[in-house]
């Protein structure tokens, strides 16, 4: 290829480039187009040393020593021009970071949807998750009978069959809610994106919070997007310290925060709650719901700038829990990048 | 940034974009120069559905179902135009894919060093580790009472102290080797990087080894490149099958083949073996090279293009364990990718 060829190819890109002459918000980014990054690369933030005695059992490791933990890895991605606020994306229950990247039936993630809308894009694994180290030492003092079984860590998997109603793909396993929008045809490379859930074995407060308001800080203006388990991170982080947050974008929330609590740290940046469909048909997700719209409620009476959108209300049907891999995820990802736009420039 | 802006400072990286007009293995590709991929994404490899009834102790989720393990986590990034071979990175003992990623100081990483020199790169984690999920369902069993202490996954943590040593930062922790290169100012930021390993609480054989093989004939050509605790898996998965297996490098290697194996499936790609500095005063990584070294010349007899490269032997001095982290790593990449160019193109 000339340079001359590649010239012409990256100009051919560059409407989908932000900073481009042609209009930023036009359509919905081009995945084939090539994408040029000023910069990517990872790390982690936080962590905490510990000593142990129980660190292996095995000849060729020492059972004592010191180990790191606590510290929550980011991979970070940059465009050429960064005309947007940097995203932090915070995977929910059971799932990494891995959440937002290709989808299950091989579409772009959001990640990359919004590095190509010009955002800088932060992906995290949450604490004791994915490459965020865990602490095994309980399980090696219990295993040479040093420690009684009580004393195991609170570790969980989720199994298909109970997640299909969680991540409301239907009512029950394996039925479907009709109009749903879910790859489901790929369902078996999204279980593979499920790995062991370590939140209860973890330190209270858990260290993500924390770890998120130093990440935050750094970036000088994050829009914290959350999603599920971890929707009540970005609120955690902002009752911590509101410096940093440019904007919370929380969807499908766990729980939102309590609308008796003080509302003071929520006046202080714009804050998007998301839900999807079929929320009323399930016992799980409907008084969820109902709690938010009374945070959201809350949040405007003592000042705040919050919104709840729920898709179906805007004409959006179909979305499931995992709604950033649903057959429409891109065009979700296009009507938050610019509320962010909106908002938090 | 007009569209001429962005032009220009595109063909100002051209050099460094393989196919380019100017020779690409001129120089060290420049980190700060604008990347520009073609795609990028991840998905997983292999997998297998598994019943359990100890998945949870919670009563928000359920303890019996299916969960889906033994799948390898891959992410990858395709540069515009690729005109070298792609290369799988495998990382080592309890570690991640993270290993590839920007160094503990900061610097780029092999990932995207391979990439810039127009290599597609695929960067996994084994299986049971970082974003490859694991089985948990012993640890519930006993913890409930079902089953016996003894049931419990072997699973270790190598402490700082420990795997100062196996590192080769020095002779033992916190000495140092004279000249070693190793970033120890941001020791604390490799800590960071160590994860538990489940390598042992595994199936046999290892899955990891049976998806290498999928990814080599899925890519239909790649570059299997190990280390440490991986080093053997290039092998064993040429020992499988040597469909797709471009080439293999070894990386300081926990192991190589026995001289005495068939040597057959190492005669059918070109092989390097790399160590380091200061293996001789190392009594665990003296045996190994020397092992090593008897593996290359039987596969040499037998037939095969095998290398090893001893890199103080070829006026490369200091590096250790974590050649890919010292400060000369991307001197040591640009070797390793003109090798690949000379047997792999």
């Amino acid at each position: 290829m000339t340079r001359a060829r590649i010239a012409a190819l990256l100009l051919a890109a560059c409407g989908l480039v932000a900073g481009c002459a042609t209009p930023p918000f036009a359509a919905t980014p081009d995945p084939a187009a090539p994408l040029v990054l000023a910069k990517q690369g990872s790390f982690f933030v936080g962590g905490r040393d510990l000593r142990s005695d129980a660190l292996s059992l095995l000849p060729a490791y020492l059972p004592s020593g010191t180990i790191t933990v606590d510290q929550m890895y980011v991979r970070y991605q940059v465009p050429v021009q960064a005309t947007h606020a940097p995203i932090v994306l915070i995977h929910g229950c059971c799932l990494t970071g891995k959440t937002w990247e290709t989808t299950p039936d091989g579409r772009m993630g959001w990640d990359e949807a919004y590095l190509r809308r010009g955002h800088p894009v932060y992906v995290v694994d949450q604490t004791w998750r994915g490459r965020s180290a865990s602490d095994i030492s309980a399980i090696n003092a219990v295993k040479s009978g040093k420690e009684s079984a009580e004393k195991l860590p609170v570790v969980f998997a989720a199994g298909h069959e109970g997640a299909w109603a969680i991540f409301r793909f239907g009512a029950e396993y394996p039925k479907t809610f009709e109009g749903q929008r879910f790859p489901l045809k790929s369902i078996d490379e999204f279980w593979k994106q499920m790995v062991p859930d370590w939140l209860n074995a973890q330190p209270t407060p858990n260290p993500t919070v924390a770890n998120l308001s130093s990440l935050a800080k750094q970036l000088q203006g994050a829009v914290l997007m959350s999603h599920s388990q971890s929707g009540i991170y970005p609120f955690q982080t902002a009752q911590i310290d509101t410096a940093g947050i440019a904007a919370i974008v929380s969807i499908e929330p766990g729980a939102c925060p309590s609308a008796t609590a003080d509302m003071m740290p929520f006046t202080k940046m714009p804050i998007l709650v998301l839900f999807g469909d079929f929320v009323d048909l399930s016992t799980r997700w409907a008084p969820r719901l109902k709690a938010c719209r009374e945070f959201v409620a809350a949040a405007n009476k003592a000042g705040g700038r919050a919104e709840l959108m729920l898709l179906p209300e805007m004409g959006i049907k179909g979305n499931t829990h995992m709604l950033m891999q649903d057959d429409n995820s891109l065009q979700i990802a296009d009507l938050l990048s610019a509320w962010i736009a909106k908002v938090a420039r």
